[in-house]
């Protein structure tokens, strides 16, 4: 069975899930180059759409994810990774998921507590 | 906060979870209409690319989804939506998730069994 990136012009969405937990932490976009790296390192790696180029996830702030399974769906256009996440959290805004905001009675509201200051691990850069 | 359907001309990935067992189930799109519907209706509804139109998973197996919690991501182009499937499985191949394929040592394996027969819930139409 072939991965079908044509559905995404070359890209596959790509769900991180907690390993251990269960938690649902992002979602990011792979093209073959990102997901070969993925594989090949045990490091996820996604394709940015808004930076037009591979990056590794926690290249700056040194939270990566370890691969621990990979999986693909039955239309074989989407992907599940599980993973160990290193680090306070995934999210450039200081959370562990980047699933922090839940509707509530018609409203988007914050439903976690941050786990790590943001600017002391990004700088300026996030 | 508005969510960010530009990114995607109008779509936004929806990762569906188990509310109770936290497993990832399967991955779809939704419009704002989708979105809409599923709001409204406490259903999921996705929009079909391949179709495209609007549709609520399970109008032809009933196996539909029921909405716990609906999260959205630090960037707003992702929805993670929680629910309590209705039936044995989501997937039209007979799996409960549709993600039932791993890598295994280089090689994409299936790596769950059926839960249900798929001919006798979509005849020909799957």
């Amino acid at each position: 069975m072939e991965l079908d990136f044509a559905k995404l012009d070359g890209l596959l969405p790509a769900v991180v899930q907690d390993h251990a937990t269960g938690e649902v932490l992002m979602l990011g976009f792979m093209n073959a180059e990102a997901l070969e790296y993925t594989r090949r390192t045990g490091e996820v790696h996604f394709y940015s759409r808004t930076r037009k180029r591979l990056w590794k996830k926690g290249e700056t702030s040194g939270h990566v994810l370890r691969v621990r399974q990979l999986l693909f769906d039955c239309d074989a256009d989407s992907l599940l990774i599980r993973v160990d996440p290193v680090g306070p959290g995934v999210c450039h805004e200081g959370y562990r998921s980047c699933f922090f905001r839940r509707l509530e009675n018609g409203q988007w509201q914050v439903s976690e507590e941050r786990t790590y200051d943001p600017h002391a691990v990004y700088g300026g850069k996030a």
